[in-house]
């Protein structure tokens, strides 16, 4: 089989409305929005810099809520910005956006709120992908060498050897409990998914076929034109209401036989909670991480932001403080990871009102 | 001597600036206007109630800053609100407001950012003092047994008992440090000094004449009627300039010979900082203390304080947390007497920028 690809693409998820960096993240300013990348890039935009590196911005579909096709066009200029009617999840999103592209193409997945930080890598990596895409009908996946035995992340379990840092999946698993996690990380034989993916449209129309024949049969054969966005929208709004909702692992992924990993050369993390972004940025000299008006005093191995007006930490030691026009949020570091319960008592608190 | 007043009045003064309760005092909105009292009134709109218990409303003067006159007005409704054009501590104030008392009338000077809670116990405290100052030329203070060893708050020394709760005053004391406090505690001789006074106008000045003549030369003879405040506005422009800066206590108290105090049977804070406010209000279940939007999650013994959105501290105890569009405060409970810290970093900051 020698797919043989014409042109490459991307495909960026953007509809995500995590809530885990509360109170920055709103629901029309949800994570990927945030500038939480290097510089003070959102992380979309960041995502968008990352892809455009490999293949030219009009090459790059970005699949959002409708609310946010805006917002994500300004961090996203030149590329193909749609909004979904309503969540399918990434199955039903990356057969639709398929259509973008040729037959004889092949995209990369992102999505839009991860951190990765060496670009020079990332590109090289995407490269070798495209090609592995290119000389078989592989779905090919990014793992990424575990730092630690972290209970947030899914893991890729290695199989058979094909290329250097290239591998078989033997099987994808769930996000394990801390017992199970430090076997993976001592067997040395799994890496954390990173949910980044490379394949032919058709490869992966096939293997979807064979999943999910119900969501592959909806866009199968479908063209779009890159202006056609209003177009595709409609299509959307007809389509997707009967559709399943289930991600492209479920639907694909861990069932198809062709999957391959990649041993990932670039840095990553899903920065799933203030401590995992935390963790990437640069400290002041007490260890303090420092965003906007931030003014600790007497504060040591702090996290601060202060979005709009001073946020005032005084004589405390590994904290977050987080002050936005939406709330303020404060714990320990160690406890970022349960900022979901904060939401859920906001919420609760406002419908009560 | 026979004072025999003609007349009560109260002056109250409100022109502090009072920067202990960052960030939800401001210049425009110091501590006096907070709404920290009981029923979510203002310490000033308190004091005004207190004080019109015991005499009309058009016998209240509120001394304040000038920018602030419309502010009082309203918390102060009928009272006669006038504006110094600049600080001049006490003395100055005292004496310049009693010309909107007459000759013969007696009048209580009360701080307008103090809290008492007991308003029958001060209403009839407040009447004997009246009553003490109408039978002798005397500066009658109000002392409070102390809680505790407190190095917040003045002292007063009482001396050769009068009456039964009444002494006349040994000295007064500064802020004592620890030691000392415990001395003065463990003797039983001496009270909190509550800068509550009341005197009849003459006496005072007699007594302001003796500690510091230009002063008392500057309104000696005065008289304003209620609805003057303009042309007493005008005075103070002309005559505080000159004037020196110095509180009553120094001015008067320490020298004059004929000053006493009553044992004050209500209570009494001079909310000095967020944890001494916290003191004094209700809990939730945990302990907690809770103003505005204010949702504690797994929290214990926190105060929190939401002024337009919510403040949410996850696990955290005895601490404080304090969101306002002003800023954000967190530091432990045992700290709010450092505040000025995070005041004084939060300046230098701003004119960093």
């Amino acid at each position: 089989m020698t797919p043989a690809h014409a042109e490459r693409g991307a495909l960026i998820l953007a509809g995500g409305r995590g809530e885990r960096f509360w109170p920055w993240s709103t629901a029309s300013r949800p994570k990927q929005l945030l500038p939480l990348a290097p510089g003070g890039r959102s992380l979309l935009a960041a995502t968008f810099a990352r892809a455009t590196r490999s293949l030219p911005a009009e090459r790059v579909v970005v699949m959002t809520a409708r609310d946010l096709v805006e917002s994500c066009r300004r961090e996203c200029p030149g590329a193909i910005v749609v909004g979904e009617p309503m969540g399918r999840n990434t199955a039903p999103a990356i057969a639709a956006a398929a259509a973008f592209f040729g037959e004889r193409d092949a995209f990369v997945v992102l999505p839009s709120d991860h951190a990765i930080d060496d670009e020079a890598a990332f590109t090289a990596d995407l490269d070798r992908a495209f090609a592995l895409a290119a000389r078989d009908a592989v779905l090919v996946t990014f793992g990424v060498k575990p730092g630690g035995p972290d209970t947030n992340f899914g893991y890729i379990q290695r199989g058979t050897k094909l290329a250097n840092r290239v591998h078989r999946v033997a099987r994808f698993t769930e996000k394990p409990d801390l017992e199970r996690a430090r076997q993976y990380v001592a067997s040395g034989d799994y890496l954390w998914n990173t949910g980044i993916f490379v394949w032919g449209r058709h490869t992966f129309m096939q293997a979807l076929a064979a999943g999910r024949p119900a969501i592959a049969n909806a866009f199968a054969g479908l063209s779009f034109a890159p202006r056609a966005t209003r177009e595709f929208e409609a299509m959307l709004a007809e389509r997707f209401p009967d559709l399943e909702s289930i991600s492209v692992d479920y639907a694909v992924l861990e069932k198809a036989p062709n999957v391959i990993t990649v041993d990932a050369s670039f840095d990553w993390d899903d920065l799933g909670s203030w401590g995992a972004w935390a963790r990437r940025q640069p400290q002041d000299a007490r260890g303090n991480v420092l965003w906007g008006e931030a003014v600790p005093v007497d504060c040591d191995r702090c996290v601060v932001v202060g979005d709009g007006f001073p946020a005032a930490p005084l004589g405390l030691s590994d904290m977050v403080v987080v002050a936005t026009p939406q709330g303020t949020l404060v714990c320990r570091r160690q406890d970022t990871d349960q900022v979901r319960r904060v939401t859920e008592a906001v919420r609760a608190r406002g419908s009560q009102g």
